[in-house]
């Protein structure tokens, strides 16, 4: 293993053999690029294996064990990326809310953040040492990878505000929404620190290696457009443009978005991710064709007979028709027991293309 | 008390004197008309009295009870409707789909439909008898209701459906989805079966003296445009024709629809609800001004100091810019823990208008 400290420069040499990252910046591509949020996960066998022998903290703590785990949907089914297996609120350890996944019940936060002293009490966080674990797997993941690229992510600011907030995951996001509006200098606040910590720690990731980045807002769904304005576009801009700086593509991904694309687009992505409800074809239209697009199959789609995926897929495909700047996945992540082959399948049809 | 029992046709003189009936009818009114979805429930401390004696259902089954928890919100804050208290997974206890309200959990049914022997041992189940506690309900509100209107309701069959194959609530609806993608066929079994059960549930309650009623589809957003064209909107569209045809208006609503809005206007209603995440203006263009809209106030404004829910109050009646058919509602149910004073200082501000 090599580590590697690539200045905050794209690798521009791997632009010319990767399909995925020609497909970012909107350049022709053999065949439409594939890869799948969540791709390494329970669903799979070999990860399973794993995690019958250490935690999902555990396996992001050794970084020999992430980056096996990274490996393992590449290995299985030629995907155009690979995604550092981690976890959005791995940031929120250093922070101190004193997270916890509880077995089968998602994330759980001790130390929920409610007030202004709440926000000034969270520690500081320096992603070299508190952090540095992801990004040795990142070292170890460019050494093992040869042309397939890697993406690292984090949580965008509103989306890891919202677990900080409502001490777990949430339905109606009540605390967060109340917090906004009954006591927006601490939204505000909290809001400017996420961003630096999350900015610091993606600034980081490419640093280590890199070579694309995606920014989660898996749950910015649950606002208006006029609160997404006020309350998150400015600090999801500063993240996602100081990524952008270096050079690197940066997706920008969220669900239920369909009102806020266009606001999303303004602060940043040099890829949008759509989720299934908008057709493809309409919410590139929407944001306009000088950004690419990601998606967007409903992740309920791979527990169906291959006929009908093939189905779906296809009208996916019509909907890009072909222009460069598409990139073929998910809606959202990839849903616990969904069977391996239909993965395999989907990675097969899209590499095919339309007949 | 005296039962009524008002034949298939809207009783007009109310239409005169209701600025909600007018509404719904985009005749011009003095003020906007307010109610809100879940205006009877756990915030209200009255309601809390009775559920300490009774559990939901128990209310339901007691037409007495029922039409005093109805009738709460109409004397607490002035609504311009009265929407009768029940829950639409009523008629899926006739259906002997095993219902239970467990403490805290929401809806658990024991006996979920997961095959075609499941369709069709499906009970046979007449409204005027299985369900004539909720006929009762209304018969008794429309005696006390003096001007106020009374709003009847089911779940529209997607959303009933998804409680029915899921077993109680869902946030993926992996199992609704997987019997649409992988056995149409007990699919178009189940939702035929369902809509011919709520038609007449529906039409019941219109007959027992309904004169308005809302059909909740409440989780259809999970779906796309195409997969609700296909699997949902014949089956919508027969309830709530049905329901239309007998001259009484009809409320079609649902929640995270920006994309489905012009598929379900197609499929019915008088009066389309919206959701916060489309601005007022924007969806009410997006489905023509041929239709009223009622909505769309965020819930968990309902949280914020008096100032803030002033402002977003004023935004929505902005939007609507005066135009005969808007009612004000929120975006979806009154949250629990809701401050009882924020409810009837929007009543008043809506009353009150634009200064």
């Amino acid at each position: 293993m090599q580590p590697t400290t690539t200045p905050l420069i794209t690798d521009h040499s791997s632009l010319i053999t990767s399909r995925f990252l020609a497909a970012c910046h909107r350049q022709p591509t053999d065949t439409t690029p594939v890869w799948f949020m969540r791709q390494a996960g329970r669903y799979m066998a070999e990860y399973r294996a794993l995690r019958e022998k250490y935690s999902l903290l555990e396996i992001c703590y050794h970084p020999e064990l992430a980056a096996e785990v990274t490996l393992q949907p590449v290995r299985a089914f030629g995907v155009d990326a690979a995604i550092l297996f981690a976890d959005i609120l791995l940031p929120a350890i250093p922070l101190g809310v004193g997270l916890e996944f509880a077995k089968g019940e998602g994330p759980l936060l001790k130390n929920p953040v409610r007030t202004l002293e709440d926000v000034k009490n969270l520690r500081p966080v320096d992603p070299e040492t508190d952090l540095g674990y992801v990004l040795d797997s990142i070292r170890i993941l460019r050494g093992e990878l040869k042309d397939t690229p890697l993406i690292g992510f984090c949580g965008a600011p509103f989306t890891v505000a919202s677990y900080i907030v409502e001490g777990g995951a949430s339905r109606e996001f009540l605390k967060t929404k109340t917090m906004m509006y009954s006591d927006p200098h601490t939204w505000h606040a909290l809001m400017d620190r996420l961003s630096s910590v999350l900015t610091d720690y993606l600034l980081a990731q490419i640093r280590a290696g890199a070579q694309a980045v995606q920014v989660f807002d898996s749950w910015v769904g649950a606002l208006n457009p006029a609160d997404y304005v006020e309350f998150v576009q400015p600090y999801s801009r500063r993240l996602l443009q100081a990524a952008q700086e270096t050079g690197v593509p940066v997706i920008h991904f969220g669900t239920g978005t369909t009102t806020l694309l266009p606001a999303m687009k303004a602060a940043g992505g040099t890829v949008l991710g759509l989720d299934w409800r908008i057709p493809l074809d309409k919410g590139w239209n929407l944001i306009g064709q000088d950004v690419a697009i990601q998606g967007n199959l409903d992740p309920a789609v791979l527990f169906a007979p291959l006929p009908e995926i093939k189905k779906r897929v296809t009208d996916i495909l019509r909907r890009a028709d072909g222009k460069p700047g598409h990139i073929f996945n998910l809606g959202h992540g990839i849903l616990q027991n969904t069977p391996v082959n239909n993965v395999k399948a989907v990675v097969d049809m899209v590499h095919q293309g339309l007949a």
